[in-house]
């Protein structure tokens, strides 16, 4: 069991739903827009979610890597994948990028004990 | 004919003979460090590519994003399929992102002219 | 009269109804979402493009930064009121803002010389 | 009660008096300058705060987001008003900036909870 | 004793083991070049360390800041000369570095308590 | 001669004085403080100008790497000892700080051109 997944996953959706109670046009917009943004078009879903992972890892933000790797794994990327477009964010991001590659390597070490847990 | 990629190329490969020169050893392995995380591995290099060009966009440089074009152009990504991959980077990025899209939206009509013309 | 400033309106207008010609659903509802963004809310449109300037100078994009400074002496800031919004732009973000805060002040001598002229 | 927004500031408390031990002339000088920033001048007190929430947004900085949620709630802003001003940040800063909203959000309620326990 | 800096420092670890379990090329390539990049060349690695840790600071991340100070502390720079260094850092980067420098100055006092201890 | 790094100097002068005759406090206050942030103290300004260097290599700010290479090289910094730096920002920073390499090499030999023509 993984609980700094499921603390992720409930405060993310606690506060996602506060945001929408505040009701405010502008920001639900932009939140259909970023869904949409990772839904089949000219690219497959699957490809769109391992560029966001690639561009949240050298943006450095671990909410959203914890959020894209889950999306990746879902998608049916495999952990020799993922490594390689961590190894790209790496090479593009450079070492400031390490603390991250550490966190991403463990949420996917996580991800896979909580399915086969 | 594309003046504005001609004298991109012609000043990269330039300076990067000079960096060449300078003969640091650090910074001749990271150049081959870079060259090697977009070649076949886990990922294809076509996908490596268009995660390059993503990360390119979010972080906001022109002539990263001019040279993964190129090379996406090359390895036979479709327009629809970059302007795609584009809307996630606009997207992850937020509007910061627009004058570099407006430029790289230019960059693959350039690059499409000079390969007709 | 202003080349620098003329140049830049001439080239982003080409540019964005090249980006419309593309017909990418995410993106133009993101361009909508953009504009949205200014308009009178809970905030006044004056308000909300004064803090489109300091987010741009913070980011460091020129582009962004003539136009929101464009935005907002249209909407009737001060010369005096742009200066001390820069200041906190400044301080937020740091030396590395002074080159953006040089275009910045040439952007507002530019565009009173226009107007004027 | 919200511990987390005592324990914010009870940490930065504690360390701004370590840092003023230090003596340093320049680093003292530089929080001057950073407390007059915001205080009146051509704008008002009140805006230039707004500033610093949407500048500490865009270049997502959650202590710096708290910071300033704090002192633009005494200035008066209403919950809207900021919800508005976290739009801009949003559509600026792109979907980066989401984890920091959701932060945001939460610190404007633990605040008013705390005002109104 | 100080819990923080060991947990960082364990947690740093295991996941680097876990990293190099993984033996993707690029990737411990991209370790090793970091490792050389602070060694004696024709600058000293004392010199070397507090370019990473004015880098780490301006770049505002924490475990890069602890990483780079305990490597500068082992190379012999007095607190007075860190502090001299995390005010360019301060005046490069800005009011947003200010959280990284109380989480700075915190992880120098942790580790001259941790060595005196 | 140097068409470039005469045109920066000269650009940097006449936009520094427009600043200076806007007389704002807080931004006269600043350009005092990032003065006085590169003038011997517990560091030797030599070192810190190297500090400034790498900082706005790794925050990619062309204008910021130039002016800080004239003065590292007025200040003694042998073009090995640069290139030395510039390899730890390239770690540091990653491929996306590659063009800001190309332009850094490319002012260091200008400015050496400029000093022997």
């Amino acid at each position: 069991m993984s609980t700094r997944l499921d603390e992720f996953q409930s405060y993310r959706s606690r506060l996602n739903e506060r945001i929408g109670e505040i009701d405010h046009l502008g920001i639900k917009r932009f939140f259909n827009l970023d869904t949409h943004a990772y839904q089949d078009g000219a690219l497959p879903s699957k490809t769109k979610e391992l560029l966001g992972l690639v561009a949240s890892m050298v943006l450095r933000c671990n909410d959203c890597i914890d959020y894209h790797i889950l999306q990746c794994m879902e998608a049916g990327w495999e952990d020799a994948e993922l490594f390689d477009a961590f190894n790209v964010a790496l090479v593009v991001g450079g070492s400031i990028v390490i603390p991250h590659l550490r966190h991403a390597v463990e949420t996917v070490d996580l991800y896979r004990q909580m399915k086969s847990g």
